[in-house]
């Protein structure tokens, strides 16, 4: 789907460099919103701020939200203050908070003093929820009915206030609180057996919500469990002050798996897009961890060393060196599935703490089957392929086992731990399980080892 | 969220026990579907049917097609016939499929028997549509207006046919051939201007479509790229034959990203939830990828043994086989890292397979500041801490530059490749880089220190 715009980058910068205005508008114009900032994305630098100019001005707006921030920046920096005030003023409030997350501080300045006084008050507000929180990402833009309307009046309203509104399916009621009673969709109201009915009659008093300060990947998972096109946010006095709607949950469920995803392979997850992130940047996300796991390995060459002087006693210790990284990598393999699978299952809300024993019983059982799999397999190989002795095959044999076990139960705790104390269970998947299951292999092989060789 | 529900369920077995029918139904009724599917998951399997019987049966299928497909069995083979028939033709067609999907022959064949022909028509169509192709997840069920119709028209048409039907606020617009000509949404009719206006006025001729033979997942993707809430399905004649709403779409989303981390993990993908599934299929899940890494680390075997009589030889060589696991663990997570990065890009359609010179610039770049950073904390750390020989935390550290672009450049390549070949990239995840990088890492080490110690 993206590779034809891919493809048209280099016909677009042909024709801004022959300045051929009126081919290129209608070529823009021919593009889906995401699709044209897709290709603001890739064209060079320089001519983003005269193609943007190009656009037509309803279009732009829409084109603009869905630019990575860098080229976002790019823009803000380019535009007049009138540009800046335009394309502002045609934001939705939550879409311009998006932005201004991305954006350093003097850019920030720079919008807010362009935001007409009540969209800056609103921004300001959503700006002071707490990271990650729902009240980030809800927009206050909705349609809130009273429940004494009735169907004609709905539509009215929605008519005088609807189009600027992201979604006008579902709507709420709230008394004159402002409190939030009920919802009820356009389908019911459309769909109504009694042409008089009002609101009051037709919503559903069992409204799910979310709060505020409820955590933003949960709002979206909730709503993608409910099966909900939006979803209203309430504060601590159950006060209606913004909803979140379908297309803001898929972006959110996208970005926390990525997220995740990152997690668990050991890099500081960012928003920006990996060709767009400089060399400096994807080398500060990384080092950390892999400086951290480098000196957790210690563990591991202190183990070596202590067994140094067996090991290269006698030439059936010395064949055991070999079997070392296959065994750490299968501990390592086999931890990590059972680690991922239960991050995975704790995101999504399928696995609880309370499960950890059950799952520890299962894990075991499983492990046991693994391992003496394996034990069987290699011991045929090491016999049959390597032609080592006897012994020596039977000690990485029975060490498999050990290790399969120790691997699958270290594997299964720590995600569940990591988060009892308040950790992202995400941390604890391969990288940190097989630094932890590479120690406790060496100890059991060699100490094994010593009993059947020497023993 | 779930938790109150968990909660519930101890309580829940006990009215059933005491046969308070009533009080179970009033509390029943209190859940939403999908909450009240998570109780059938939970509470013991002989109450399932009892408790099925209970619901009012506005809510049961509703309640049903969110349950686990292990519930859903049991509650099949419990019908009577009559009780079969009403719940499937509750059902909505692609709701029906999903669950056929996950059912034994003999099950299907039941349940197809109990569908009324035109609801079994439309299931053999979707059956027959190729695996994870859009066409089996898409719904039969949409509005379609003519162009001709008026808002009146359209209403009285939603009204008469729209209850039925999952989503009603993207209608589309086909003519007579039922080809697909446009896309008009409730809203737009709501808020035209021209209250004479009809559908072809109103409509938007630029639709997004996809084929039913498309990947579901990339549908999904689109879905979410478009901020669309649904998305017509058309055959090669470009015929509308079904839509893909945003539920749907989120849960496609959400699975195909377990499906990923699974396989980056070297597990085989399952549909069933973890604490479902039975220990030997999850035995059956995991072991041949850890057989098939197991037998692969036979290289790094082979290595070590070539090497043995070097290492054994002189006391400044063995002291390097305790820096083996970490040579070998650093390498796996800087050639995981950038893996899972690429193959996390490559699913979302962020990078593709022209970018591959971009990255490997790019890594190596990255690789080179990664190494010396790495290498200059070791350097210190084995001199001060482990307090080695010069030459030997020379060996190491001058190895470790080497491994950090070995498997930085690996792990960029190996993803982009599997995806040429097609081949899942995710398969290309830190299993398979680590033990590719295990076997390079080893090699270039022993030949450092062969140069260094003994020249």
């Amino acid at each position: 789907m993206t590779d034809e715009i891919r493809e048209a980058v280099p016909k677009i910068e042909e024709l801004l460099k022959e300045r051929q205005f009126h081919e290129l508008r209608s070529m823009m114009t021919a593009f889906e919103p995401a699709d044209a900032a897709m290709i603001f994305d890739l064209i060079d630098e320089e001519y983003i701020p005269i193609l943007f100019r190009i656009l037509p001005k309803e279009s732009a707006a829409d084109c603009f939200v869905e630019m990575d921030s860098e080229t976002q920046k790019t823009l803000i920096t380019a535009f007049s203050d009138k540009e800046l005030s335009a394309v502002i003023s045609d934001l939705f409030v939550d879409d311009t908070v998006d932005i201004i997350e991305e954006m350093p501080a003097n850019v920030v300045k720079r919008i807010l003093l362009h935001a007409d006084p009540q969209k800056r008050k609103e921004i300001n507000e959503i700006l002071n929820y707490p990271k990650d929180s729902t009240g980030t990402i809800m927009t206050t833009e909705f349609v809130d009915l009273k429940a004494s309307m009735t169907a004609e009046d709905v539509f009215r309203h929605i008519r005088k206030t609807g189009l600027t509104k992201e979604t006008v399916y579902t709507c709420y009621v709230t008394d004159s609180g402002r409190h939030l009673i009920g919802v009820v969709t356009v389908k019911d109201i459309l769909t109504a057996k009694d042409e008089n009915a009002t609101v009051g009659d037709l919503m559903d008093e069992q409204v799910i919500s979310v709060n505020t300060l409820d955590d933003k990947e949960e709002t979206a998972r909730a709503m993608s469990r409910y099966d909900l096109m939006a979803i209203p946010v309430v504060d601590n006095e159950n006060r209606l002050v913004g909803i979140v709607t379908y297309d803001d949950a898929m972006d959110i469920i996208e970005s926390g798996d990525t997220e995740d995803i990152e997690i668990m392979a050991a890099i500081t997850p960012t928003d920006r897009p990996y060709l767009k992130t400089s060399i400096f940047d994807t080398w500060k996300k990384r080092i950390p961890w892999l400086l951290l796991l480098m000196v957790s390995a210690t563990f591991t060459s202190r183990i070596l060393q202590h067994f140094e002087d067996s090991l290269t006693s006698s030439a059936a210790m010395a064949a055991l060196i070999a079997f070392i990284p296959m065994l750490m990598d299968t501990g390592g393999n086999a931890g990590g599935q059972v680690s991922v699978t239960v991050i995975r299952g704790l995101s999504l809300d399928e696995i609880k703490m309370g499960d950890i024993f059950r799952i520890l019983w299962k894990e075991l059982r499983v492990a046991v089957l693994c391992g003496i799999t394996l034990a069987v397999v290699n011991f045929g190989k090491m016999m049959l392929i390597d032609r080592v002795s006897m012994p020596a095959a039977f000690v990485v044999s029975i060490t498999l086992v050990a290790v399969v076990i120790i691997a699958k139960l270290v594997g299964a705790t720590l995600p569940i731990l990591a988060k009892r104390i308040g950790f992202d269970p995400a941390v604890m998947a391969s990288p940190f399980i097989t630094t932890i299951v590479d120690a406790l292999s060496l100890l059991v092989y060699f100490n094994v080892a010593k009993l059947i060789i020497r023993g």
